[in-house]
């Protein structure tokens, strides 16, 4: 589309404390890629936050001085219609929601996580259907859109639309850049010089060789004191004997499988101490509106860093442009499977490098794919396409078989007592399941 | 080989408790079979077994009035010499062995089993170098000869012998040949009429359908009361929706997956009372010795089915007979996957029904695999492969990477205690991990 | 269906010459397969052929003594409601097309066959729509019945029915009972204690196999003078090195390949003389229904075994009898290739000995695929994937790239003069490629 | 390798008379990537044109000003030592062997052709041997040097050295970067905003995707006038309605599959009239080494582009400067299948769009394989296959199988005839074939 003249951008979940970053990425580009038109959409409920954040957008927006109308809406069509590029970054129940994916397996002993586990396949369960209604409004009213989706579980979100849906999509995670970014800065080089390789999906994914300049540094890496891991995932250090004979570096979602033990006591340690996750972001966002709602702020707040999400807003640009311009560079993605991996389906989601070209991504062959990891990759995949089927059917037999397989679930009794009590929880947002 | 008169076959570890049950196999079968030596081969410390079960074996023979030499020796390579048929049925570090693999698992949460989880392992790492051993003497000495191994855990057994030697090896476990038998007697037909179909791999198989003269009968089974188990695995019951919806059949033995934390307690509960498995058997072992003494005895006593190993011996006549005679008809066996399942390696060893022919059995296709159970199949194959090349090396990273990657292990921590714990007591039967 | 009683059996081209020796087969196999109805249904243009034959059978019928109620009937419907078998035998276009088919291409220069090279396209092409049209009839008024397919090209049309229908099907052909009949014959032993092994798809096959009682015959079989061959091809010898390195007995269709000057010669010069396979055919079955008129005549008359089919009956009775019974025995059949063939479609058709329950055939791993002979199978296999869309759609581009792409055709241009020839010559069966 | 200085390149058959532009192509890119040392390296028989070329290698980078030393040696263990990159462009049996490859294969009706058809394999089977002579040197002298091939038939000499040594090696054809520079030339735009996609090997390949800019060109380029083609290729045109319903631009190779029967005929006239292709480039050779004798020439003369091999210096030049910065580029180059086409062997060698990092390339995964080229495909490769395992062995059958089954020769009596012609004519340079 290089040659398009004003871009339409529309954000489902413009409300998100979020937005402030996409919105200073997309001034950065606006040279590149000059959008014309962003729109900031959300739900009733939204509707504070989204006054608040659009306002802002708007302030940074004129202090830039630029041509880009930001229009906040609540009518999700009117924000699609004709759209070049649509982001997703919705909470489906609010983060009272995630306060319950996060507390109800800690109590059955289980890991409680956002993503990954009982709590990932609740959120799965109430987003699908939702994110498959915003795809029947974008097949009709902006048919040739590419959808980016931040919504977490991200691979199964994306999958999901890949499955059930004809919309162009493709998933994004702020893992892989984040990566990219600490060994860039580890071999003070800049990022452009450094190639790390991931293997896997969406937050269960290795990095198998990490290039700079060419040059392999994984070794070194995987020796290393130094420690990869995020801000928002407390740190229980490695097995060095375990790492280095791994030969890949996993993603510290990975200590969920690799530590459970030591992830669940830290888990219920923290829940009695802070509560969980979604009671800190719960205040962290408190403060963010307070900050963005002063009117003499023009710029994204520093604070805003804090939140978690790191460097989405740059993936997220840095897509959309390449996706532009065709402009061939890599990125990490989640695609579909295709023929990459034998042993998984080809409509499953996987997340690895891709050449991003204008007509979209095309996956690079990993070229070490170690053979300890393919049966933990398998294994977490096959929960992944169940739970997938259970969201989209509200089919409790699928479900009970989806929680049930999970590796972080140690028996039917304990899945089903977890899945009982959450799908009661979250009655409201499952309608699928308490049809007649 | 059908032309052939006077076979040979050798039995190494002949002195075992089973040996009576194989001897009268193969008298029942000597018309179709004829069967000229007997060699019953074992090592120094079971002589006294030897001589006893070979003393029984001689009046079994006498008394049915056929021409079978049977010869009792301790030099393994002269049993082997020129042998049609050798089956391995040894247990290196006796019972004793066994007990450490079953209590020290326990004592760190895990499970405890002599072919399931760390148990297993250590089985694995103690039998496979003797296993190679044996083979280098039947490379050379019967070349052309098939192997058959009952050895436990039978299917690593066997894929070991697949990827580190030449030998010709049929793995064999009587668990599919007791389900074919449970299914003819619920349905009062003849083990002919009926044909389970097993997916999967040795003590981690599904029953994908039940054929009954052609019709399909896997549903009523899934819906009904009765449940198939084996004597020597404790029940606890099922969850009758999961069963429905799982849409297989599993083995007792995905009982240690499936209901991990019930298992679990269970086994510590049974630890304390009767002692384990190990145990139970030796008390049973030393009754059924007694038996065999008697001078009187000219036949395999009813007490030997109480040992577990029910069918073993005739599901190891029939295939010795279907070779000799390649009579096509269709036996579970443990064989190579080659291109039956295209997630796991063409050489790993796989429990699938096969017909066998004269040169070998050929395997059907699957006719149903599931989704849910690939990826539990996958990892379970993943560690088994990591543990397999960890016993022919003595690398000791590989064995972290492999108990850490078992699906019943929680953690790395708890995977390198348990590692470690085992290493040390079973020290003098892991020769390749403690050379300099 | 064991319990079944009173099978009801469709032949739609009941008025086909063959027709009594199925007949034959079902009352010799009355006794384990009791029929209680055979409905003969034919065409108008069929209906003298269809009364001749008819009355033929119920002659033979009434002499065996058995209460199997022959039915003749032009109205299919009425022929498939509620059928437990449906077999298949027709020619759309009758001999006249035949001719056509074998006519055309050789005039380019190029084979001209009934089922292999563009004849067969042409056959494929004519024949796609309408059994189709006949599935759609047993969907609605059968929908357990199996179809059994005999119709030429047998592959193409199995794989067709596969494709675009809920109907259960199977293909069969003669070829490979003939081969094992002939195997059985040169070692003078019962056909039961032989088992071929076939690799490749319908009248593409190699034996890579030859077991005689477990005995591999193969290097005997390829080693020796005695060619196998079929009445109806005529012989060219094979070059005795070439058979001897391509380590498989090439069925006698393969000829059309690798000695393709040869066989295009010995037609060539075959059509000046006796003109072509259809003319002869025709002749045959001229004589036949002189026979069959004889009102005296109460079995399948000697001749028959002249026409070319030779055991097709017994192959479809067998075929029948294994789905009635689920005997679980071996026989070589058309079957959907799933993951037989890695480098093939799962839904391709592919001929392969199989296990055949009381569901359907179940196909044996084949032991041995020469690696020189996937290349031609693939080749072909594609052409035929193009040529079936083709039919179905009557997509006159498909039609070009399918008839190139076939390796006895030598290029495009040549493709497209014989192409558009036959397009013209059989335009009234070929409604699909002359609508608007 | 970034930060290595002085790089030494060997250039195995220096004397090439390619060779000036392999060394305009090191000066230009001298700044990038500094080289120190070329060695220019050929047999006995080359001498008098090694010198020639070298020479007029000295002078053009005397006049560059650069400190480039230029070796010329017949010592081929010298030249190899120690190098980082060696390029690889002989050709056993020179001109002459040449001229009885296209010669003997038109005397039987098939193409005569250097790299495809009969031509192909034998030369092939020439070169492969002494390829792997000069590997066993590379192991052990230069084990990290890359070795880029030229040498014809590219496709399969790769392949024979990823198979049968440990060099790591690179096979490179000029047709890519010429299909690039003709796309860009078409959309006038620079080279770096087109990426065409190539599906398939070495002179057989189809670029099924052309993107602009990120826009599909494809359907433009197929529906238009302009032909694709090569300066030493005679184009016989397309039948456009194969061509747009083929949905990909097949190389200009693929018209001796498509248009056997004119290609055939041309190349037969073509004999005739200017003698083959072997004859033209002797004669263009011969006028080329009177230029390079000039002592005034300081520069590559322009006459050497009508030589053929267009752009071949600088599709190795990139390649290399690639590998020495780790610069993740997109060329498309000769590398191991791996997992790319799950119907090729995982060593084959295909022809593919790679990221080239400093490890190597990695291919992209093709975005679109349309189904009617793979069989095609496959039937080459598998005859490559069988070719390059003759070559290795000297072994008769596997030649005469390999013949037999190439798409062009049409029967065994017509291959076995080329082929004892051909193993008669080339005896000198075939010596395994004449082993004892």
């Amino acid at each position: 589309m290089i040659n398009k003249q004003g871009l339409k951008i529309a954000v489902i979940g413009g409300g998100s404390s979020y937005t402030p970053e996409l919105v200073e990425g997309l001034i950065q580009g606006y040279h590149d890629m000059p959008v014309a038109e962003l729109w900031l959409v959300d739900i009733e409920a939204g509707k504070m936050k989204l006054d608040i954040v659009g306002n802002l957008a708007r302030r940074m927006v004129r202090k830039a001085g630029i041509h880009m109308e930001v229009h906040l809406t609540l009518n999700r069509r009117e924000a699609i219609k004709d759209a070049d590029f649509i982001s997703t970054q919705i909470r489906v129940g609010l983060l009272e929601a995630r306060k319950l994916d996060e507390h109800i397996p800690i109590r059955h002993g289980v890991v409680g996580q956002e993503t990954t586990g009982p709590g990932g396949m609740f959120k799965a369960l109430r987003t699908i259907p939702v994110i498959l209604d915003i795809c029947r409004d974008i097949e009709e009213l902006a048919p040739n859109a590419w959808m980016l989706n931040f919504t977490n579980p991200a691979g199964m979100i994306t999958e999901a639309v890949t499955k059930y849906s004809k919309v162009k999509t493709v998933g994004l995670c702020n893992s892989p850049i984040n990566f990219q970014k600490f060994l860039a800065e580890v071999y003070n080089v800049d990022e452009n010089r450094v190639l790390p390789e991931f293997v896997g999906i969406n937050h269960l994914h290795w990095v198998t060789s990490a290039l700079v300049d060419g040059e392999e540094k994984l070794p070194e890496i995987l020796a290393g004191d130094r420690e990869y891991s995020a801000k928002n995932v407390p740190t229980v250090g490695w097995d060095s004997d375990f790492l280095r004979s791994l030969g890949a570096v996993p993603t510290y979602y990975l200590k969920y499988y690799y530590m459970m033990t030591e992830k669940y006591e830290e888990m219920k340690e923290a829940l009695g101490r802070d509560g969980t996750r979604a009671d800190v972001v719960s205040r962290v966002e408190k403060e963010l509106f307070e900050l963005y709602k002063d009117e003499a702020l023009e710029e994204k707040p520093k604070q805003l860093e804090q939140r978690g999400g790191a460097y989405y807003s740059e993936a997220a640009v840095k897509l959309m442009r390449s996706l532009y311009q065709g402009s061939n560079d890599i990125q990490t993605l989640n695609v579909p499977n295709g023929s990459v991996y034998d042993f998984l389906p080809e409509d499953a989601s996987i997340e690895i490098n891709c050449v991003v070209t204008g007509q979209g991504p095309i996956p690079l062959m990993p070229t070490n794919v170690p053979e300890h990891v393919k049966g933990l990759l398998h294994a977490v995949k096959a929960y992944e396409s169940m739970a997938i089927k259970a969201a989209v059917s509200g089919d409790r037999d699928l479900a009970l078989q989806a929680i049930t397989h999970h590796p972080l679930v140690p028996s039917v009794a304990v899945g089903r007592a977890i899945l009982d009590e959450m799908l009661e929880a979250h009655m409201a947002h499952l309608p699928l399941f308490f049809e007649d």
